[in-house]
């Protein structure tokens, strides 16, 4: 971080980003619901997905692509699922709407799966799989996203999303696991975090279009996203698209519309969310006691030559949330520069 | 495939797998549904997870750890999920009454989610994923594997399996898309066969407890398993195992039994298998023409240099249960001659 870095406290940055919702005609509690959202990202370490964001949401929103009015309803329904359609809302509404389904659902009906269509970018697939922690439920989260970066395996034509899998699951004294990965080897916000500073790309992360390893990542545009583990990450990319994408009637495949090159169209996002109400299955105190050793026997595990510490998915976040929490949340300068720059354009106090 | 490789009807394999289970004292009835679902997993080409498991299945049998009539049971159900208790009985009689319930609670619930606990290894995730396709619904499985032979990221400590997922898909006039994957570069069977075979390893597949590549496969019980990804497997084979094991109260981490090496111990084999009836969602019509029309784009996709045809997950299975059901299964030498030999010991008469 350099040392013009300023930081800024998570009440602070929730108020701007309601502020520039509200501005654009969003109504204040929904603006509010928003800004709590994309700020909990920002406070959870997920840099690239939440008030990095908001000038490209807001530019969508003006284009149009955005429905600043969404009326987000439950289409259809039964004792372990619902179709929410989203009705083009921002990402973050829809979502929290059908997470909060699930949640419900789940405490009759022991699993609940919500899919929902008609959705919009929701930032980090982890805020949605947190959320029934704290109801001493598993939540398990899939989404298609909002730009094609990868290829079938082997092939060229660039069908596929990063489309990313997040689990949440409730531990008893040790942090919640929190897993969020997309089912690239890197995400795409990786390699535009590469071209900004100016680095070279690890071989793995992507191909040019002989399939020879890219490590420019100001030549990204003409390459391909690797997946994990080759055609096997191609097989996770391809049915999570299809049980967060097409099973709902959202967007996948050659329907996926690149929202970072498009401010007017909508994209038909769909999402997964389903909630695991836990005591259903077993005695809620001796699941979390045994997901309490599992994380200590990997904590306490040997570790191989050079590694200082073995981590548990969601550990580093959960560290950035304690931090963040008490000092604030970074804002790096052009970062900063971007939210000086919307708050002008908007006619809105800036952040701090 | 040798010259000496021998090949067997479908009918004849299941009839002797029957009574081999017969001759340890598993029931008519229930022998007969083994011997069904290992033989497709042959007809289907998953070679390490038919008949190939049959001596080993037997000898944990007559050694004690597996219940030859057990009472499997719904211990616990709500109106979208099931737990159900396997007593100890053969994996593949466990997952077929899981998914069987499963398939019934999704035709009214939409969705239903059964975890499964007291089971044991039940053949390739793919058999019990297919299923639900049949009346139009999506399969979803997970299981926590046999053996633990791969570590948290960093570490040395054999903590976790070759967790699999497999998901089934329905498609139109397609073949269905099924996906049946572990979370490593490599399976461990695959390793198993490299050593037979005399062939060294790619880089990639297993390290040694320094960290550095592993290739030759005989030196394999020294080292690990390299997960998908790098941490992103390990954290898959972590939550699915929290998923199909720790949920469910079976075996997961310290607790998993490696079967390989065991003939007298329960493992406490944990699953999930979850229906999704793609009806509740959306027309099944419209769904399935999407199915196809991705399958298209996907295969029809231009090609990197040197790439002969772009496969969708489970095409290649899919040839093979064409070309299986109309010559037979083929029998290497070393298989044909264990089976023999199995015959020989429970005096049944010979495969064939």
């Amino acid at each position: 971080m350099s040392e013009q870095t300023r930081r800024i406290s998570a009440t602070a940055l929730q108020a701007f980003i309601a502020r520039a919702f509200e501005a654009v005609g969003v109504s204040t509690a929904e603006a509010k619901v928003i800004a709590e959202l994309m700020t909990r990202a920002d406070v959870n370490g997920a840099d690239g997905h939440g008030v990095f964001r908001l000038p490209q949401y807001i530019r969508r929103i003006k284009g149009g692509a955005v429905n600043i009015k969404p009326t987000i309803r439950v289409e259809r329904e039964a004792a372990g699922m619902a179709l929410v359609d989203g009705d083009n809302g921002m990402g973050h509404l829809v979502m929290r709407f059908a997470t909060e389904k699930a949640i419900e659902k789940a405490k009759t009906a022991g699993t609940a799966w919500v899919g929902v269509k008609a959705s919009n970018h929701a930032g980090p697939a982890s805020l949605y799989a947190s959320m029934p922690i704290e109801h001493d439920m598993i939540g398990l989260y899939l989404a298609v996203g909002n730009a094609n970066h990868l290829a079938a395996w082997g092939g060229l034509d660039m069908l596929l999303s990063t489309n990313p899998i997040a689990v949440g699951v409730p531990a008893g004294t040790e942090p919640p696991i929190v897993l969020d990965m997309a089912t690239t080897v890197a995400a795409y916000g990786k390699v535009k975090t590469s071209a900004q500073r100016g680095e070279t790309m690890p071989e793995g992360w992507m191909i040019d279009r002989q399939g020879k390893p890219l490590t420019d990542p100001k030549r990204a545009g003409e390459g391909l996203l690797l997946p994990i583990g080759g055609y096997k990450g191609y097989g996770l990319a391809l049915v999570f698209g299809l049980l967060a994408g097409t099973l709902n009637g959202a967007a996948m495949g050659r329907d996926v519309v690149d929202f970072n090159n498009d401010d007017t169209t909508a994209t038909n996002t769909g999402h997964v969310i389903v909630a695991i109400n836990v005591t259903m299955f077993r005695d809620i105190a001796k699941f979390k006691t045994s997901v309490d050793q599992l994380v200590r026997d990997i904590r306490s595990s040997k570790r191989l030559p050079g590694v200082d510490a073995i981590r548990l998915p969601g550990e580093q976040s959960h560290a950035k949330r304690l931090e963040r929490t008490r000092l604030g949340i970074p804002l790096p300068p052009a970062l900063a520069t971007g939210l000086d720059q919307l708050a002008h354009e908007l006619k809105i106090p800036a952040p701090g």
